[in-house]
């Protein structure tokens, strides 16, 4: 692949692998819109939150190469591929990051655990406008087309629009017809929180180990402008994420106590 | 340990890992409060951001017990560690949960890579009051004692008045001597980044690897009301951190674009 100065460069990334219909989905459609360079894992990362490998060296191989692409292995999580790539296989900066297509809603609380946001939000950190997108379907095979329209619009605004500094979009799709979608929905991220179960079983040496399940709880189902009312709707979510964690409704009542 | 009505419980966690000094510091502290929980890994977990094991068992192991606390090894996350202490160990839901000391500030944008608070998000999401506490020094041997003070007057202020629902407090502490300390300052999280730096080695079989090394950057060194400054000049510093990572001042902007 021969980067011109014309050619725009995006970056792409997901935590399901490299292998996984949504990642596949996200580069047949962005290959519209410039060069690819593409990095993740050979196995899925998910729920990896912005974990760093910071314990291991880190392993790249450059798996694909042809005129419009560039697909590299990394060993570690979603978040060290955006490092990586930027900070040493990039020959410049790319234009836009693009995460995805997540196998499973990152709306509400799933964003802080999410791989597939940590790598959008790390895009953030290194001022580049970036992007989560994921499909509300767990399934392998769910049908990601429905997705296409949405990305396209989104993407084409934020290449002639950038974000600004410090905020990256979390677009969740419905997985229902594309007919059924009833467009994009500007929200919020819902108050909910995952109700933990832990399967405790018995390994065949008789010793105790737990798997974690669970599912999500919105905690506010009834109000219309969060991003899981959205999906469960018939809209695509689209939710403006910030890097800066401080509550700042809080800091003058804080004040006042300490 | 017998836990009784009238008796506290504390939850202490901490990504260092249980042999950390900073860990056994306010587990010393923290005696005073009440009964305590501790869970942790045997081994170091930092900047595993709030990272779920998802593809792997875990394993909990009861290392010790007295009257005043049991310590649990557990093989995860700081995050799960937190969620199978509260869904699986405890009998009550804690009334605290205390996260650190950290080696090593968690100020600034670090607050996204790191375990331990991370540990203290999880609690907010289980509407726990929580607060995660480091020291401005990563050297294995130093000097705890200098956050003691602060660790017991925010965490009595915690026991008499719980946090908001999904606002947990992001606690840093300059690692200079306790008498040139000037106070605790209540402020918000820097805007800053990590400048990635890898040291591209071979291996003995000649292959390629990366260390991820680097060095923190702050963007706005001269804005005196972000925790970075305080730490810098001498203040403990003290975030209110939130689990709404929604960018609430862009919701508008961005409703007009779509």
């Amino acid at each position: 692949m021969v980067l011109t100065e014309n050619d725009k460069l995006i970056l792409i990334t997901n935590d399901d692998g490299l292998y996984a219909a949504g990642l596949q989905r996200l580069i047949s459609i962005m290959s519209d819109f410039g060069k690819l360079m593409v990095i993740s894992a050979t196995e899925s990362r998910s729920a990896m939150s912005q974990a760093l490998t910071v314990k291991h060296p880190l392993r790249v191989k450059l798996l694909e190469e042809d005129d419009g692409k560039r697909i590299y292995a990394c060993s570690g999580t979603p978040t060290d591929g955006v490092k990586l790539a930027v900070n040493q296989l990039l020959e410049r900066r790319p234009d836009l990051i693009v995460s995805g297509i997540n196998h499973g809603s990152n709306a509400s609380a799933s964003v802080l655990y999410s791989g597939t946001m940590a790598a959008a939000l790390e895009g953030c950190l290194y001022k580049i406008t970036s992007v989560g997108f994921s499909l509300n379907s767990y399934s392998p095979t769910a049908d990601f087309s429905v997705c296409d329209r949405y990305i396209r619009q989104i993407c084409t605004l934020l290449m002639k629009e950038p974000l600004p500094e410090g905020i990256c979009l979390n677009v969740n799709i419905p997985a229902i017809p594309a007919e059924e979608i009833k467009g994009m929905m500007v929200a919020r991220q819902a108050l909910g929180s995952w109700q933990e179960e832990f399967e405790k079983r018995k390994d065949p040496a008789g010793k105790t180990y737990y798997w974690l399940t669970g599912r999500f709880m919105n905690h506010e189902p009834e109000a219309s402008d969060t991003d899981d009312w959205a999906i469960q709707n018939g809209y695509v979510a689209v939710v403006p994420v910030t890097t800066d964690m401080t509550a700042h409704g809080y800091l003058s009542t804080l004040k006042s106590k300490l």
